[in-house]
């Protein structure tokens, strides 16, 4: 019965990553946990680069000096 | 003080029936838990197909099948 | 396909009156969206009153004052 | 280790209020619990105003009102 | 800059299956999107059968059934 | 009308430390994004270390190597 909420930033993933991303945590459930995948939900949400912090900073500046 | 997040596939949800999910929510937490309408949040959270994942696949491919 | 995560406060709400919520919304979200009632999963958060807030104050000392 | 998730309406918020949300933030958990700034991690979600309910009305409408 | 919240049912899961779930979802991000692991931070979420409903129904009564 | 939810680690903090998380995000969205105290939740999540993990390691493991 798992729920995943897996949150990255939206940096042109493409629907292939995606569904590698889908199908590895939802086989781990399994092999883990004995989850089975009919009643595993996962969500990616994409947040923009401006919305999300780290160490205080937006990660669109924190790029910028990399 | 209810919190409610409701997450579901972004499939051209109407304005009329996220009011519908709104008040229908709210009632809900009132009659069964006597919780303020004032004091009751509800946020609908849309999700393309591509980003979630049952039975260890995208909606999108789960659909096309059908 | 839809997730519902809803947050409450920890009031000693019952078993059954936890069933009313599952069941209340699942019905909605079947009547409003057509939603299958098994792919939709709806988790209960109960969460401290020390630990909510709301206009800056714990729920726990709003709820003395009253 | 800190993780917080900022809700607010979608409203024009400038890429400047982000980044005063975020410093904000992650200043206050370092002053109140020695959180590591480069531990915390903070996203900040837009809700379109129809998919935000209070007192089981949407936003959009709770504002003509006004 | 991974966030991913693992919900799952309360079922007795030891230390060493957390541990498996957090090595395997950090290796597959890194794997799908080069993320680096010191950015990826993982929670897990365990929530009593009572408090959690799929099909209209708490968990704690389906598994009864079966 | 923000919600906000704040994940930090079981490590007791006081309920006078978490009223000073909630009075402090309240007055931030207040000064930056002019939200109305009153329509502003926030709730504290505190997670086991056993339950959280970076750097694909459990921050109890992470802890003791300190």
């Amino acid at each position: 019965m798992p729920f995943v909420n897996i949150h990255i930033t939206r940096d042109g993933v493409s629907k292939e990553q995606k569904q590698q991303l889908i199908s590895g945590v939802t086989r781990l459930l399994e092999e883990v946990l004995q989850k089975s995948p009919a009643l595993t939900h996962i969500i990616i949400t994409e947040t923009d680069t401006d919305n999300w912090g780290v160490g205080g900073e937006q990660v669109t500046e924190m790029r910028k000096r990399k």
